[in-house]
Order: C-alpha cells, then structure tokens, then sequence
C-alpha cells in the first residue's frame, strides 16, 4: 500500500529514483440530469456554451491544482489538460472524458479524475436551479500509459 | 437557469438581497473497491486510521476552498463541515458523506459535494497502488435545509 | 497615506470600527488588438464565445482572491461580480467593464481593478499567437458607491 | 479536547451558535541571529529597510490564509494585522511580535502565530546567505481577549 | 490561434513536444499618478522604500501563481523575478519593469505581465487614498526571448 | 546577502545558471506542552493517531506551497517530504522533524523549517483546549545536503 511508510505512517512516496517519463492519463466520470437539463445546456445561443466552457476551465484549474487538494500527490508541471463532453447513448446525462500529459517522475492519473470531478461539480452548480437530482456517478480511471521515449528535451 | 445573467453570459448570482439564514447541507458519495482493500484501510494499527483521516482532512480543506475551484461559487465562511465513513450494506466499497453548515446568504450543498468528492479521491490515491478498479459513484446531494431562526449574532 | 503606520511600517488599515455597508465599485480597462483578432474573438461559433467566456471566469475567480494578491486587502466575501466586453467605438479594442459588489467593512474598487487586468490578460494570452502588439491600457477605477442601507440582514 | 468528534474523528469545532464578538490575539516569537546579521538587517539604506518589509507582507499574506495551512482552522475576515520588530535586550536576535483582529466566532490566535512564524522564516531565508546558525524559538500566545462590546455594524 | 482545439473548444497548448529552453520576457507597465503622490513614495524614509517593496513582492508572487490566475497557463517553475521602477520622464507617474526567466518547455510573457499588473496595483492600492485619479496604462511585452543554449543541467 | 540585488532592492536570487542536483534537508522543531497534553495525543484508539496524522498532512501541504508563503521561495517540485515525531527525552514535549528531498536547482531547506512549523502550530491549534501554555521552539536546520549523483533522468 503506497503512502504509508514502514511504520504505518502517512508520508509522500518517494519519487527521487524514478525516471523522467511522457505519462498519459485518461478518467471519465458521468453526471446525470434530466433531458430538459441537457437541452438547455446544448441549446443555442451563448448560454449553452458558456456551461460547458467554464466546466472546462475550472477542470483545467483543478488539474493543476490537484497537489492541493490530494495531499500525498507531487507537484507536477503539466503538458496538456484536455476535457471532451459527450452525451450519453442511453438515458440522461453527460459523459466527461479527461485527458491529462506531463513529463515527470510518476503518473497524472489523479490529475485526470480531479478534473472530472471538477467539471461535473461545476455543471451541477450551473444547472441545480433547474435540476434537483443531479447525480454524479461512474468516475475511473479510463487509460495510464507511459508513453514511448521521446528524445530527451534539448536547449536551443 | 442560474448563473446565466439576460444576455447569456456566465455571472455570478448576486446575493446582495439575501438575507443571512442558517444553512446545512448533506452529500454523499461511494467509492467502489475491493473487500480486500476495504480490509486493509479498516485492519488495525495507524495505517488504517490515517487514510481515512486523510480523507478527512483533504475534505476538510477542499469544502473551505470551494469557491476556488467552483468557478461561479460565492466564499463562504463555514461553521463546521463533518466527514463520516460507512462500509456498503450490499457489495465492496465505503459511503462518504459530508456534512457542512454555514450562516450565510447562499447555500452550501456544493461545499458538502467537494468536500464527498475530494474525500473519494484522496482514498483513491491512497490504496491505487493495491487496487486498480476503484471506482466513485452515486455522489449527490442528500438534504439541504435552512435551519430554523437562530438569535442574531450579538458581540459581547 | 493608508497602509503606512505611524513608524511608516507597512501595515492593514483596521476596519474593525467600519460598519458594514453595501458597496459597489466599477473599473474599466481597454485592450487594444488587430481588428483581425477582434473579428477572430467574435466570429461564429464556439470559440468565439470561448474567448470572452474564459475570461469572464478568470477574472470572477481573481476578484474572490485579491487578498491573496495584493497584500494590503482584507478578505472580503463578494455578493457578485459581472464582467462586460465593449467594442471600442475608435480604434481596434475592447472595453472591458468588471462591477463588485460587497456588504462589508471596505470598499472593493481592488477586486474590480484586479477582475478587469485579468480579464485582460487572459484575453491577451489566448490571442497572442495571432496578435504580437497588443497593450492593455486605461485601467482604472469609474464608479465607487456605498449603496442606499439596505434593510439589515435577518435570519428566517 | 477540541477538534475531536465524539468517535474519536477529526471535525472542525463546530462555531454556529456562537455569537459574533470583537477578537484580538497577539503572539510572539524570537529569531536568534548573529549581531553581525542584525547589522546587516537594520544597516542603512534600503536593504534594511526590505528585510523587515518583506517579512511583515508575508505575515500579513500568512496570517489571511490560516485556515488553508492549519487543517482545522475556520476561514476569518480579519480586520487587521499589524507586525512589529523589536531587537532582543540579551543576546543577539530580534523579537516578532504579531497583533490580529477580527470580529468573528472564534479566536484569531492561531492567525496570530502562523503569522510570527511565518515572519521569521521569512527572516531565515532572506539571511541564511551570511548565517548559517539562526534558530526560531519561543512562540507563544501573549494575549488573547473577546474585547468590549461594539456598538453593532449598521449600514448606512 | 492557439488555445483553441480543432471544435473550437478551450483546450491548454500541449508543450509535451517541445525542449526546456532557457527563455525571458520583459514587460512594462506604467502607473500615472499625482506628483505629489510621487514624491511620498519617494520621500524619505521607510515610508517610501515600503510602498515600493510591496509593490515588488507582491509581484514576485504574482509572477509565481500566474497559472492559477490565467486559466491556459501551464505551471512554470522560474528562476527569477526581478522588478524595477523609473520616474517617467513626461508627466507624472512611474514606469514598472518586470524581467522573468525560466527554462522551459513554454515562454514566461504572461508571467511578466501579470507581475507588472499586480505592482501597479499594489502601488495603486496604497496610494488610493491621497490619490483619487490614478489609471495604469500601457502594459506591454517589451522583450521575449529565447537564450542561447545554456549546458544541459547536470546533477553533481 | 542573498535576495538583496545591488542596489538594494528585493529580489529573487537567479538560479538559472544552477545545474539540477539531488538535495535535502532536515529541520527539527520542538513544542513544548504538558505531559497530561502528551498523554491524551499519545492515548488509545483514533484520536491518538489523528492529532499526529493531522499535524503530518498539514506539514506536506505547507512543504509543498513553501513559494506561496515565504516570498522569495522558487517553485520546487518536490520528490519527498517525510514527518516524523519523538517524544522529549528531558521535559515534556514532542520533536518534529521534517525531511525534504527535490532534485532541482536550489536547496529546500524553507521547505523543511516550514513543514515543522505548520506541524507544530496545528498540534496547537488542537490541543489549544486543553494546554494554554505551550510554546513552540528551537526550529533548526539540522542536516543540508547535495547528495551525490544520481544517474540523470532519462525517458522510458
């Protein structure tokens, strides 16, 4: 079990041996919501794409952020934080599909799911005046790869 | 649809004309795992105690900070939040539900739902390494209330 | 001169004796771009919206943190902030027009001077592949009210 | 034992049915340093000048954010902070004393300690160039008092 | 233009593919104010230095947070942050220099502009209340580059 | 003096021109409370372990946002941060002792004296009910080292 150390205590994983790697996380977390819900969300104009645009930015923030709020996680630079929506095939609701990159000593996948999170928690504040039984449900972890060695970053 | 001021754009609601009531909310999420990983969080010694003491305190600190990372969130200053942990009746996993209680204009569900939300991940990256099919669901609002009247606030 | 004890040391104006009020401020600043990149910012579609969608969010999100920026301001917990883009009427630009509004001990011109710079800002960074001589300008305060008494906040 | 739920858990106290009342705390903490370093600090122009100043911002910044850094702690509008440099009577180092304010719940006595120790590390960092032996001590509460009853805020 | 995805959606620039370089922006802002207030920031003592240490210490800070303040920033670990202020030689007011270096995947501009933001506001904070007419202007990249090959960082 | 440019003003030290090597630091801390006090943080069952587990997770937040608090910290990624506590052998109180390891370009020392201090004062902040004398001292840097070479990163 990670992050306990040898006698039972918290403390962070020691990520000072590991090596430099490309790591690629993908989790994806579903909220359901009533079609009428989803309708105004999609529906024209500038409204429906401001909801799903400050989901995106505040799962964009929440990515960088997740050493702040996970506690045993590293601080890691990110390459790339990339949020898609799409709407269910069956029943209400919306599919939230994080993508996180970085180069660095261990993996993003809890970047990935924090950022889901975030997104969701942020449509249902947008919607909780027209929807009261939101749920935010199936959040895991979708794919963690190390990623193929790119050559080694040069200067110039 | 709040939050989406006349002309669509994202705004926060003004509260201005709220007055200041006593307000609770209750949320709850489950994370999904393994008999063998819920074993290992409640068997004996420290370790146990401090993953869910972790995500005790990572709750804590993420409902206190809601407004960062819920883009259209008012602050809003807490009276106390309280973190609870249930095994499931049915099936493997554990219950989280967060208790938050505020004296303010505005409600304080989306401080109880961070707080569920941020309690989840944290066990998730606590016992990731031993169980990789974890999963967190089912996180919704359970009761929201307006407390009866207090007495007002008065120094001395 | 505020801010300046009487050794001249730094140091927060105490508004312990300030009654609370409500109070609103406004300030403008001017973004001056191509007219190609106004068309860009502008033109169909979602990432039109996008532009100015994620700038409303960084600067309603920066006006919450101004404590935290500049260092003199109290924590002052914000009843709303709206963010309006204008056109330039002469010349390539856009106004942008940040309103706060507060029941506090001090006024929030800061919060309103911060939202519109990062709004500006994000606005400059999204744009500045495409544009190399932008230039935020004109930032300052243009209105600053305590508003009519408003009936005391109550419980119930 | 305050914090402790009656299982045993971590929860914040909860403050809700106390009275909002004006609270001060002052704490105080010593840096021990060469005499040789002190000098420097307070040696003409404006380097002395930019220790101490830098040390009081970041008390000040601190001192906000409590309740980010200390896991139980409640979010408090403080009303002021004001921190004070005094050179020790015996032996070389300097005393930081912190001042807080705040009409709130509950006490400002830890925003008042992070705040000395937050001004003294500060004080390390700056000199620990040309010292390599300082030490922080004796941080302590030197007063905390619910002070008289102020007329109550009214707006207008 | 950048920041944009090929739906139109916000998305974060992926760096994953570019070297670490060793880059520096330099961005200028101007502050226009009374020359009265000038010259009690100048004037003697310590009263003067301070409005100006804030000033640059708060920007400092700034220039370390910009990604939680511009939403598309990615975190940039930097290696300095240096602020300068001139007298304008026309009119009243005062000019504010912020040079930010980093080596990294992606240029620090945003960094420096942010820095001169939030001095101009500090300053502008400060003086607010011996000078109603303040307005910060003019804030643009001076200078971007990226440095000649520095040898690639060695550990030992 | 580090962090002085020359001609007096705050800065940050330039550390681009430092190669990356692997580092730590330990700091050590004492707080001084009643042998009651350290009996019921030692005594049976989960509260023993909580007010330790809290005081932990509280330092490796504090270690991680060192550039956040302390103002001319550089930002460091940090590999570990470990706390550890032991029980006075003369008096009654507790050591803390915080190890930090990063491999980057500048020491993280501030990182570890911070860590012990937010230990302490959250080991005050809950036990503040039951011990009004305690008393935080002797924070020291106990150990800094470079350690030797590591094999460089690499990819894959």
């Amino acid at each position: 079990m990670n992050h306990i150390d040898d006698k039972g205590r918290v403390a962070m994983v020691d990520v000072g041996d590991k090596p430099i790697v490309s790591r690629k996380a993908v989790a994806r977390a579903v909220i359901r919501l009533q079609n009428a819900t989803l309708e105004l969300i999609y529906a024209g104009g500038v409204a429906k794409g401001d909801v799903l645009a400050t989901a995106r930015i505040a799962a964009i923030n929440a990515a960088k952020r997740t050493d702040e709020l996970i506690p045993l996680c590293h601080q890691i630079p990110l390459n790339s934080v990339k949020i898609e929506f799409e709407p269910l095939e069956e029943g209400a609701g919306l599919a939230i599909i994080a993508t996180v990159d970085a180069d660095w000593k261990t993996g993003v996948e809890m970047e990935a799911l924090l950022a889901c999170s975030v997104a969701a928690l942020t449509i249902y504040d947008m919607c909780k005046a027209v929807d009261e039984n939101m749920c935010i449900t199936d959040l895991k972890l979708v794919e963690k790869t190390k990623l193929a060695v790119r050559t080694a970053p040069q200067k110039g």
